[in-house]
């Protein structure tokens, strides 16, 4: 297979006014051309650059997103998929222009059938609310990537989270999806059995596919029952070799711990100023476990074995609802914390997954590149995946600290392809991990190409991104 | 995108054996045309009729498959990737001849990470092989198709099997692929880490794609630790009914459970003749249990009051490796039991999966159509995943009861997919399920077509198969 260069979009005005009538004959008032409207979805929650959009679609259902997909594609015009702009990889930023696709509107929790621990949502459905709506039935959605981002976006973009540790990501959590393909073409990539071995598996095809392959507009997902017990802790380290090692070692156990997060100093004493805490300035564990009253026990008993084997102390414990609430959100605040510690500078977050044995040498090593560069930059992270995060406080109009958060993530992510891990656990490629994915992927990556080719022969989804370089 | 015909496969003799001069040439003696050598590799372990290749590799490496890949690729011969023959709907058929890839010679672990609980091996190592050289790390793979097959032959068809319930199928299971593409390019599909967002998944894609797509040549697998504690039991119920019910209800209430397996009283009887035990005649769950040893006491305790509110009773418990596994003798043995029933019958085994909310009703209403047929055919099946199979017993030359198998399967399949389940839940498409794809997939075949003729343009791979109707 060739290496296929895709057709880079140029749209002309006059096409595009076409496309904008068009698509108000279609949804009248639901299409926007207005400055906020276009400027709210010019931008993540990332440092990348924005770049509005020439329309805002606010559909509200798959047959309508069809439609908006049919006339882009009558005038090869790009598609922007866009679920609530919290990606930090530029994922969703409208590189070339074109239509977004904003599929906030489309929020109805389509179905849960609790015998079968699932439910269909539209896209727009953010994960808080789906478990609002799950409240009262015993059963929750696991996965969450901090911000309360639509579900659409986190299948997009195969998030995780603190918790994947225990339940997974959205690979193993989405068991099927409704899909816009480029043509406007709509097809559903699964029936809701648990398992099947009928066919190429396009559910995984479309998960993590960035709005590059067509537009996801309904998504069944995995429930779990809401475990009987729930008890989180605190604990520090005197170093973060042993932190790290602590999470190493509870992992090989197979303990089923449910999240295990890391904070770094740094990120510690931001945590402490931002919140008004007092928690010892160290590498510090937040953890949590799930099960039964004495499921729950015993892995806190063991677990607490590993760690005062590996020098860390002081736990605190929470139990009620109310108190890990609290515990948490010191957790849930980590990024704001990070940013506040540098008034003015904004975050740059990027992030890495290596291998679990290779870890503590990847976090140390990161360390010592961070505590001999002039920018701030605190580590926390997903640990028990071997999943963690850098964010790099910077000024993006300083070119010198901009040029230098380049140059320490490019070591970070070089450092982790070294050890057998990748440029990316969680984020996705969108625009930032595009020069990286040949260095991880090789040939495979004319072949993800020659997929995009197939399905998106104008290249109008989302154009520019992931196997676009 | 049009549904695209894929070319039909004529190979001349002159160029046949042109390709066998130019393997053996590459491989010497392991390349053989000799009758019995074609023989072995022209079935599988089902009903479907046999067809032997032209020629069958013996390769060693990586390498070595992409050499002989070339050498088809290069006269537009059809490839076959053989592991153990093993399969049951014919996916490893030599339907147009050609060059069968036995990859049952490469057969090493070529790495374990006991620290990240994974390893790496070559596809035609067996899971039962990796588990013996697994056997002093505390370390197991758990995932258990009944036969001994090739992990290679496993990821092609996304095979589960008994303990799927709890350790997932070879989708969940699949950590990275190396491949041969059709054209003799080798890529891996991904690095070792256990989570990433970086691009589209290969993985998922040729997990399943039972060879259509390229020769899988070597594995990374998840691995687990083996249970402190494993606890293993049989019951009987009054009804079919009460038995599903009693395992949706299990499944509902989070209970980890490692196996849930249903044999009906028809194949309670087979087993009982061809094992010479008596467990009573009735509707009956093998079960297991895997945990902590307080873990796994407050699972039994919880199913055992959960079966017998469902009128489940008589519970038989081994804890002992030794009377685990004479239990589990009789379930493995379920199949040879069942051809046993009838002899000079022989087995046409199906697989079905639905919603486990759906279950009750899919499994009584298919008894009733095999209490109507002049067939005997047993029932059996991982229903913790809401999967089961029906094993009918014909004579292969009679043509009435090939008509009446094809018949019921035909109604089983439609009855699942009215369910919103699948035509296969763990067998794969191969020959025999193909002619359902399109009615539980719709359009979504169109694409997987188009997937196919991107990735081998001349229809070389596993040729006829899966979405080649």
């Amino acid at each position: 297979m060739e290496n296929l260069k895709l057709p880079t979009m140029r749209v002309t005005s006059a096409v595009l006014n076409a496309v904008i009538h068009e698509l108000r004959v279609l949804l009248g008032e639901r299409v926007s051309t207005s400055a906020s409207a276009l400027a709210n979805r010019s931008r993540d929650a990332s440092y990348h650059k924005p770049r509005p959009p020439d329309a805002v679609c606010l559909p509200h259902s798959t047959a309508e997103v069809a439609e908006i997909v049919k006339i882009c594609a009558a005038h090869s015009t790009p598609i922007i998929p866009f679920g609530t702009g919290t990606g930090v990889e530029g994922n969703a930023i409208a590189l070339h222009g074109g239509i977004c696709i904003d599929l906030s509107e489309m929020k109805d929790v389509l179905a849960v059938n609790l015998s079968d621990l699932d439910c269909t949502v539209q896209a727009g459905v953010t994960r808080k609310q789906l478990n609002v709506h799950l409240r009262d039935t015993g059963l929750f959605f696991p996965i969450d990537p901090g911000a309360d981002a639509s579900i659409g976006g986190m299948a997009s973009t195969r998030a995780s989270g603190t918790n994947a540790v225990r339940y997974g990501t959205m690979l193993e959590n989405v068991l099927g999806l409704s899909v816009v393909l480029p043509d406007g073409g709509i097809i559903k990539t699964s029936r809701r059995a648990r398992k099947s071995s009928a066919g190429y598996d396009l559910t995984r095809l479309f998960v993590g596919s960035e709005g590059t392959l067509g537009v996801i507009t309904e998504v069944t997902l995995k429930l779990y029952g809401v475990p009987a017990a729930i008890s989180a802790a605190v604990v520090s380290f005197t170093d973060i070799e042993g932190a790290v090692n602590a999470v190493i070692r509870t992992i090989q156990l197979g303990v089923p711990v449910a999240r295990m997060e890391l904070l770094d100093e740094v990120q510690m004493e931001a945590v402490n100023r931002y919140s008004d805490l007092d928690y010892p300035v160290q590498p510090t564990l937040f953890m949590e476990f799930h099960g039964t009253e004495a499921g729950v026990k015993e892995q806190a008993e063991l677990v607490g074995d590993i760690v005062s084997e590996f020098g860390g102390g002081g736990f605190q414990w929470a139990t009620e609802a109310e108190a890990r609430s609290k515990l948490w959100q010191a957790r849930h605040d980590a990024y704001y914390a990070a940013q506040a510690m540098s008034p003015g500078r904004k975050g740059w977050p990027t992030d890495v997954c290596v291998p679990i044995s290779r870890l503590a040498e990847c976090i140390i090593e990161t360390k010592k590149d961070l505590r001999e560069s002039f920018l701030t930059a605190p580590i926390l992270g997903h640990v028990g995946d071997g999943n963690f995060h850098v964010v790099f406080l910077i000024n993006p109009e300083d070119t010198e600290e901009v040029a230098e958060a380049e140059r320490l993530n490019e070591r970070l992510v070089m450092r982790a392809l070294a050890l057998d891990g990748t440029c990316t656990g969680e984020h996705g490629v969108g625009l930032g991990k595009m020069k990286y994915l040949l260095a991880e992927h090789g040939d495979a990556v004319t072949l993800m190409r020659a997929i995009k080719r197939t399905i998106d022969p104008q290249n109008i989804m989302n154009p520019g991104k992931v196997v676009n370089s």
